[in-house]
C-alpha cells in the first residue's frame, strides 16, 4: 500500500446531547478522510471496521451529565467532535500497524470507533480473532463483548449450580440469549421474558428456554414469574431494570443472585423507576451485583475457547439482526429502545 | 429443685397484628405458669431469661402477611398465642436440662422467647457463654446476635482492606456501633450517621468514628456523604434503607460493597420508599448484599473469642440502653422506631 494512500472515512457524530428518547436527528454521518498508514511515533494499529455493534449502554454517553459522565461507565460523548464511541467493540481488519503484536491483515475485535477506519493507540483493548472458521460477525456479539458479558456475569457472579432456577429478562437480546443458553448448559431450569410473541417464540424454539413470557402482555410481572417459577429464582440475569427488576426481587429464593447486566427500560427516562422491593434482600439473603465487564478481561481467552466450542457443537446458537452500511447505524441503535431488533444488533460495513 | 416446682411466667403476647407504626396497645404482658422441670421425652433445656433483646426486625413479624410471613425472615406472630419471639436471642440461665450438652446453672444465649422462662427444644440455636468475666448483658448485644451480625456482615460481605472508606448508617445502634469499631480495627476511615446530636457525639467520643453527621438535620443526604467522604465509599453498612440507601448508592466507589443489615426507616411504612439510584450498580460494579445471620453461625466461636479480646483490650466499647422488667419491653421495642434508644436496647429481667 502506498505510504500516502488516503481513503474516505465515514463516521457517526453526535449532533446534540439527548434528553429522553434518542432520535435519528441526534446523530449524523459525516465524511472525513483517513491516511491508510499509521503515523510515525508511538505504536498504533489502523483498523478497518467490518461490523459495528449497537449496544443499549451507549445511550448513557449521549446524555450530558453535570460531571461530564465521570460517575458513569464512560465519559459523555462530545457533540460534533467524537464519533459515537470509543469505547466501542467492532470487528475489523488491520490495515497497518506499528505495534509488534499486530500486522496488516490480522482480524481483530475490540476498542474502536463507530466509523469505517479507526486508529487504535490503546492496543491492550484489541483482541486478535482466533476462530476465523466462525462467522466474523460473531466477534461483535457472541464471541465479543456481549457474549463475554453473558458468560462472565452468569458464571462468575451468578455461580450456577445444576438444578438452579434461572430467570433472564430481555432474553432474546445480545446478552440474554447467551446467558440463557449457558444456563441450559449448566443444567439449570431457565425462564426468559421478551417483548414480542416473535421473540418469545425464538426463546423456546431456538434457544431452548424451558418457559417464557411476553412481558408486554402481562398485567402483573410478579405473578407471571410466580407462574413460570413457582419455587422462585436462584439466579436472575437482568437486562431490563425497573418494574421487571422489582418483580424479580419479589420472587427470589434464599441466597439468590441478581446479576444486573443492563437496565434498558430506564435509559431514556428522566426520572428512574423507584424500586420498592429491595427490602427482600435481607430476609432472603440476596446478592444484587452490577456487572461491568471491565474487571474480567483476564478471562477472555478461556471464554473464547469455551464459547467457540459450544457454537461448533450446536450448544449455543446465535440470532443476529444485521443492517447494512454505516448510514443505517443511528436508526439501528435507536431501534434497540423500542425493541425493534431481534437478537444482537449489528451494522455490517463490509461483509467478509 | 423439686420435680413439681412451678413458677409464674410473664410473657409478652401480641394482641393484634400491626399496620403502620406499632403501639404499646398492640402487645400485652400475660401471666402464665411454668413447671421448672423439663418434661420427659426428647431432649430440651429450660432457660430462665435474664436479658431480653429489642430488635428492629421484630417489627416485620408483627404484621399480617398474605402468606403468613413465608417470604419474610420468620413467620408472622400469631395473635394471643405466641410470645413475641422465638426466634429471639436473650441471655439466660439453664434451670433444668435433659440435653447432654447443657446442665442446670449454665449461662446461655440464643433462641428463646420474650418471657421469663423458655423451654428450648431446638438446642442447636443455644450457645454456652464462655466469657463469664464480661458483663452477661453483652451476650444480648455485642457478643450475641447484633455484635455477630456486625462482625460477619462487615468482615465476610464487606471484606475490608486497610484504607477503605466506610460509611455506617444508624451508627450508634446495636449493629452500627460494632461495625464502625471493627472498621477502625481494620484500618479503615469510618463515617457514621445517627439521628440526634447526642448520638452523633457518641460516635466520635466513644466509638472513634472519623467523621459523622446527624441525618435529621441534613437537607441533602447525598451531599452530606460527599462532604464527609469526597472520594466516595468502599463499604457501606446500611441499617436504614430508604433515602439513606439511595444517597449511599450515589456515593459508592468502583467495586464498592453495600452490606444491608437492616432498613429501620422502612418497617412501619405501608408503601416502601422507591429507590432511584440502583442503576449506579452497573457503572460502578457494585455488590449490594442483604445480610441474614442465619448462614453464618459456623463462625460464631471464632467471633466470640475475637470480640471478647477486643472488648478486654478496650478496642471495642459498648453502649447499651437497659430498661428493667418485662413490663417495660413493649415500650422499649417501640422506642427503637422513633430512635429513643441510645445504643443496644435491652430489657433486664434479673440482673446477674
Amino acid at each position: 500500500m502506498a505510504g500516502n494512500a488516503v481513503a474516505t472515512n465515514k463516521r457517526v457524530v453526535l449532533k446534540r446531547h439527548v434528553t429522553g428518547f434518542p432520535m435519528e436527528e441526534d446523530m449524523e454521518v459525516v465524511v472525513d478522510t483517513v491516511r491508510l498508514r499509521v503515523p510515525a511515533g508511538s505504536p498504533a494499529v489502523l483498523v478497518q471496521n467490518l461490523y459495528l455493534s449497537c449496544d443499549p449502554w451507549m445511550r448513557g454517553r449521549m446524555s450530558k451529565h453535570d460531571d461530564g459522565g465521570a460517575a458513569e461507565t464512560a465519559p459523555d460523548f462530545v457533540v460534533g467532535e467524537w464519533v459515537l464511541g470509543p469505547p466501542q467493540f467492532p470487528t475489523g481488519k488491520v490495515i497497518d500497524s506499528t505495534h509488534p503484536e499486530f500486522k496488516a491483515g490480522d482480524l481483530v475485535w475490540g476498542m474502536s470507533g463507530w466509523e469505517e477506519y479507526t486508529l487504535v493507540s490503546k492496543s491492550e483493548s484489541l483482541f486478535k480473532i482466533n476462530h476465523t472458521e466462525l462467522p466474523l460477525s460473531y466477534y461483535t456479539g457472541v464471541l465479543g463483548l456481549t457474549g463475554f458479558t453473558a458468560y462472565a456475569s452468569f458464571m462468575e457472579v451468578g455461580r450456577p449450580k445444576k438444578g438452579d432456577f434461572v430467570f433472564v429478562s430481555s432474553a432474546s437480546g445480545a446478552v440474554g440469549q447467551v446467558a440463557g443458553q449457558l444456563a441450559k448448559i449448566a443444567g439449570c431450569y431457565v425462564v426468559g421474558s421478551a417483548g414480542s410473541d416473535e421473540k418469545v417464540d425464538l426463546l423456546k424454539t431456538k434457544f431452548g428456554f424451558d418457559d417464557t413470557f411476553n412481558y408486554k402482555s402481562e398485567t402483573d410481572l410478579a405473578a407471571a414469574l410466580k407462574r413460570c417459577l413457582p419455587d422462585g429464582i436462584d439466579i436472575y440475569v437482568d437486562n431490563m431494570g425497573g418494574a421487571t427488576l422489582d418483580a424479580g426481587l419479589l420472587n427470589m429464593r434464599w441466597g439468590g443472585r441478581v446479576v444486573v447486566c443492563g437496565m434498558i427500560s430506564q435509559y431514556n427516562l428522566e426520572e428512574q423507576y423507584g424500586l420498592r422491593n429491595m427490602y427482600r434482600i435481607i430476609p432472603k439473603a440476596l446478592r444484587v451485583e452490577g456487572f461491568n465487564v471491565t474487571g474480567y478481561f483476564h478471562m477472555y481467552s478461556r471464554f473464547e475457547e469455551e464459547m467457540a466450542g459450544y457454537i461448533k457443537e450446536g450448544k449455543v446458537v446465535v440470532v443476529q439482526d444485521v443492517v447494512e452500511g454505516i448510514e443505517s447505524a443511528p436508526t439501528a441503535l435507536i431501534g434497540l429502545f423500542s425493541g425493534k431488533n431481534v437478537g444482537k444488533q449489528l451494522v455490517a460495513l463490509i461483509r467478509e
